[in-house]
């Protein structure tokens, strides 16, 4: 079987999704890591659209991609005039990517009633788009939307417009379901007739035949993968989607879902054992950089998805996992749990335990004791999965091993705002280090980081040096606003030095001292590494 | 075509997803709206497992189901007794339902190594457990569990498992799909020879031959809508599943997607038009009294399952909604909805104006201008295709029709913190209503709490009745993390009052700042809705 190409539009389609807004600094990062994953295009935006995009290919141009072809998208010219007049695609040209992905038309409905112009000159604007970004030194990926609403209509016009792609020098024609009605057994019928009417036709011209078949879904019917692997099943060999299926509307086709449907089920050769197992850690770094809560029951990468709650499926997995396992969850980078069960718990935290360097059993504490802790915690509305500085706090406290490097004697914020003028914010603060005393005071960007700027200030006098410490990311997240102003807030704040980076959080319905908890730790866990008792 | 039975187990299968609770009289309650909307069987639990689910059964017999049958769930009797000494087989007659669905071996694997019995003990305890409950007047419909993987490692003895079950007397077979890796081709392609199987083999028996085959299927590939669907096309015509597809680890089939596949794409009769137009308010329903959040992006029933980003899909859909739309939202009871964002071009702005009512021409404005203005701040990290509320704001102030309602003059908050105690926060705030001015102060849960408090209070002199307005939801973001504390930062607030729900958003780098934003805008549009000028 040939091997599937990947084609990730998280940073395109993606961004259609309701709520899902990168920066293009955000953006950068995600297309590092879909490059270390072994995804082998990644469409980066649509340039011609917003400035946002066009900032994201400038300083992309500055990285070295190990594996993936960048793309840039863009549409085929404007009717009327020539590919050399055209903004859109000469800012394609200009993105400077080895790719570049256009989308035409191939429905008569929308060639006639949307854009109103004549079946030919749509063939036209396809052909020589393709061609005028071919002629640039471009790897040409021909989007055709609407293809299957468009071939159900009219399926000879459909066919036309594939083949003005293919004559311009189309590396790729790729099958869109832009609206999501279609179904498999349609696109599984489908594909095979397509294939062999470009072959016969480019046969006849005298062209190459060897264009890649390409297939792009969305899930609005639900049936997003199916019409992937449909699609693969006969004769797609480049499948289109995005991390979490983020996408407009229901969204995009799943690649956390299609790839390992690829592979493990199917036996297609798309991406290596070793980089398949970093899958749940892609997809959690795409759902917390759009701040989306990751959902739990997303197939092979979802936090749910190898968990069991029947009592009858736990002692069975004792004896044998595949009687309720579909695969081997490590697989994915996934693992198994089983809920509501103290057992799993104990070992989790002892495992955890052991990775930070605290010993469990010191001063007589019990670890069953500090795992039910633990959970009331969890219950609460903390997630130490999340934040090792923290949970390792927490431990040493436990088990009374903890040293404070400081301690809080008390804080005052205080927040003004007059007319329209911005909020200016001040924070003192007053702190004991063993039997001394320091109370100083800062200005900050809000309260926060007023408090920040005071803490770090206090500090320094004891703990010189504390300059080489930064913060480095800070979330905020209302576990359940349905309390309005008044719900409980969880904030994590990831902190880094030379070595390392720790994550903290804390959680309060008060905002700030939630965030002073996190704070309060972060300072905790950077001096602890410096100042071993 | 012959019409489709649908199956519920919301109510038994639902119940294993993680975070999946319901006492016996929510389970009542959805059971009413199962009825209303037309399923044919309810399963309601798994009387012998749970008192809950006895609880549940009691109730539901002083009810009078409309047109749904219910079905009680439970197993195979155990190995070595009779049937009528099985504890759990008596349970189910007792529950007095007309139907009763019990479940049994069809893998090898489990037969031997989990329960650890022989094959023919295990074709015994289907035969007997059937006919036992066949005897008692009941509906028996036969989960054949495993059926997939256990037709996969030994197909000639899967078939036999299922003769047992007709032999007992069995209504319908059910073919599960348990460990959820099962593949559309494979379900198409199983499923007429079973059937043909089993025709010829009760044809032999002289046995009725006219046996329901059903389809139960779970979505840990993210197929299960998929194969439900090929399930039906080979020749199933019972379809299992739960409403919103709650359910063990990546969940079940879900029916709000089921049932419009089969009836809108697929033609097959199995409710009503009327009925499939209440899906929507049947999922929110089922969702609510779940305590989950309603998935924006579900097929067919998501808030954002017809939700438009894109500017030219919006202007498309101004001249034909085929073009960018699978069907006519409506007849799920959905609805389409235009977001705002820097994707957006300048027919959205237009089309949101109009269902906001603001007239965009007024004061001789321009919306190629309002347009830009939004884009420059959407770069800026406001989002207004979320917060209709403020955008509406937006578009009064650029094209001078807003009306302040009242101005802020200054606030002052603090935060106090002492040692171990928790925060304390406070404000003061000082507000202008035409000439006269009001200064007062509150207490809260947290800055934004207090603030809210004391506009409230203050505002209440001039405007009586705000207590009818309510915060639902309050969502911050940190927009780009790594500036530490002082990154940007995005407020979003829901608020409701008995009419209506809306959204309001501010961005700035102080979150105090950001937040009297959004509670500013909020409060904004709850009194220009009551105090037309």
């Amino acid at each position: 079987m040939e091997p599937i190409l990947l084609y990730d539009t998280t940073l395109r389609d993606g961004t259609q999704g309701e709520n899902i807004n990168f920066s293009a600094r955000e953006k950068i990062r995600i297309a590092r890591r879909l490059d270390d994953i072994g995804i082998h295009y990644i469409e980066g935006g649509f340039p011609g659209s917003n400035p946002r995009d066009l900032e994201f290919f400038k300083l992309a141009r500055e990285i070295e991609f190990k594996h993936a072809r960048l793309a840039a998208f863009g549409s085929t010219r404007r009717s009327g005039i020539s590919p050399d007049d055209d903004p859109n695609l000469k800012t394609l040209v200009e993105s400077d990517t080895p790719a570049a992905t256009i989308f035409g038309k191939t429905w008569d409905l929308h060639v006639r009633q949307i854009i109103g112009i004549t079946m030919e000159e749509n063939l036209a604007m396809i052909q020589e788009s393709v061609r005028f970004l071919h002629e640039n030194n471009m790897e040409v990926i021909y989007d055709a939307e609407h293809f299957f609403d468009g071939y159900r209509d009219n399926p000879d016009y459909a066919c036309e417009t594939l083949l003005a792609a293919c004559r311009g020098g189309a590396a790729g024609i790729v099958l869109c379901d832009t609206n999501g009605g279609a179904l498999p057994f349609d696109v599984e019928a489908i594909i095979p007739v397509i294939q062999q009417k470009l072959k016969d036709e480019l046969v006849k011209d005298g062209n190459s035949t060897s264009i890649k078949i390409g297939i792009h879904t969305h899930d609005d019917c639900g049936l997003a993968a199916a019409n992937a692997i449909a699609a693969v099943r006969s004769g797609a060999t480049m499948v289109h989607g995005t991390i979490n299926g983020y996408g407009e509307r229901c969204g995009n086709a799943d690649l956390t879902t299609v790839i390992p449907l690829l592979k493990l089920k199917l036996g297609y050769d798309c991406m290596t054992d070793k980089n398949l197992a970093k899958l749940k850690k892609l997809s959690r770094f795409v759902s917390e950089t759009a701040n989306m809560t990751p959902l739990s029951n997303r197939p092979f990468v979802g936090k749910s998805a190898f968990a069991h709650k029947g009592g009858v499926h736990v002692s069975a997995i004792m004896k044998n996992a595949r009687a309720y396992e579909h695969m081997t969850p490590e697989l994915t980078g996934n693992k198994r749990r089983v809920l509501i069960s103290d057992l799993a718990g104990k070992s989790n935290v002892e495992y955890k335990a052991r990775e930070l360097g605290v010993n469990l059993n010191a001063n007589g504490s019990s670890s069953r004791q500090i795992v039910s802790e633990i959970k009331k915690l969890e219950q609460n509305g903390f997630q130490f999965d999340v934040a090792d500085g923290s949970f390792k706090i927490l431990l040493e406290k436990y088990t009374r091993q903890f040293k404070p490097l400081f301690e809080l004697e008390s804080f005052r914020v205080s927040i003004e705002k007059d007319k329209d003028q911005p909020c200016s914010s001040h924070a003192t603060i007053k702190i004991a280090v063993g039997d001394k005393k320091e109370i100083t005071a800062a200005e900050g960007n809000g309260p926060v980081s007023a408090l920040d700027n005071a803490l770090r200030k206090a500090l320094e006098k004891f703990y010189p040096g504390l300059d080489s410490m930064g913060l480095v990311d800070f979330k905020v997240r209302v576990i359940d606003g349905r309390e309005g102003t008044a719900a409980k807030v969880r904030v994590l704040i990831d902190s880094r030095d030379k070595d390392q980076i720790w994550s903290t959080i804390g959680v309060s319905e008060d905002i700030i001292e939630a965030s002073w908890q996190a704070l309060a730790d972060s300072f905790q866990f950077k001096l602890s590494k410096k100042n071993k008792p």
